[in-house]
């Protein structure tokens, strides 16, 4: 496996093959490498929403400007946010650290403080652009791990967050979407397959001092 | 190679080994695959700094809230952004496209004037953080390649990047720093590298409909 070529070999896929379904194997990956994804102070404030069903999808449509790949793809992912945080997200997170490494609570405690303290002094907005921020990441992380896997992924930005937030219910569940990412296997007819790869030459992106 | 056993090796390295240097390329992976981050319309308003130099990053401590691992990591990564998006940058992007792809000027217009229109309806700070979420795509990307790679990482967004715009003299460059990336390998008595990572129960924070 070669890191560069697979990263060369991926490119935001238009037009899916609409029939190949990802094996539960490929797709276990993705969830976990998901759950894995580094957010600051490792607080995950993030929600992954993997539809499979294409009645679902296919309502999902108009609220994805008519991109037809959030329906023909083998999986669509919804990267989303919690709409808050509040004191109880940090305590859980340490008593989480508490239960796995078994740290004592004299330690963790400043820790957890300070972490309540910085949440607080943000409002709702900060702290939803906060999680978004961590969104990134995670999206960053999942297109490089389907590359690394040869799943195909096209990362997405353009779409109606309210719309997807009331036809899937997210509200209810305290979330928001922010990020979407129809992941399976690019169409033997996919032109832009076929399309060279734009980047700036690397010398005007990259300084070395 | 395991996608997965990669993610679960990687943590954020906060001592690394002070001696130990990154083979070239090594280090030429991690600027290609900067180079290949995906980015919003692929306009790449972002770049990479890659500081050898030690005695730059010596006075970069005190802007890292005195965290030493921006001098003992191998080599520190500034992800920064463009101060601001002009005409210019989209103009040169459809340039790239045509050289490379020999696309018609007929086709490529009509997009090149919606991304211009676009920018143009943005404040500045709305354009800085547009391309600040690409900058944690970059980071996304660059902590799983380094985890794919075996090299350690510390993702770091605590550092005041005021004081890095200065020292590196940034503001010159119409560049501003976004997020840091130490990368090299960890030390050997680095106790956090024995540490249990402490995650969610992938059913928390994985929802399948």
């Amino acid at each position: 496996m070669n890191t560069i070529k697979q990263l060369q070999w991926r490119y935001a896929t238009k037009k899916f093959d609409a029939i190949k379904v990802l094996p539960k194997a490929k797709l276990n990956i993705i969830t976990q490498a998901f759950n894995l994804t580094a957010t600051s102070f490792g607080l995950q404030t993030l929600k992954l929403v993997v539809i499979e069903d294409k009645k679902i999808r296919e309502a999902l449509i108009p609220a994805s400007y008519n991109q037809k790949q959030v329906l023909d793809a083998s999986h669509l992912l919804v990267i989303c946010i919690q709409n808050n945080i509040e004191d109880m997200d940090v305590l859980r997170y340490y008593a989480n650290i508490k239960s796995i490494r078994n740290t004592p609570e004299a330690i963790l405690k400043p820790y957890q403080e300070d972490l309540i303290k910085m949440m607080k002094s943000k409002s709702v907005e900060q702290r939803q652009q906060w999680s978004a921020n961590q969104a990134y990441i995670a999206l960053g992380n999942l297109m490089t791990v389907c590359a690394i896997e040869g799943i195909d992924a096209c990362p997405m930005e353009g779409f109606v967050p309210s719309m997807y937030d009331d036809i899937l219910k997210l509200k209810e569940k305290g979330l928001k979407s922010i990020l979407l990412l129809p992941i399976g296997y690019r169409a033997d007819d996919d032109i832009f397959s076929t399309f060279k790869k734009v980047r700036k030459p690397i010398k005007e992106t990259v300084i070395t001092i």
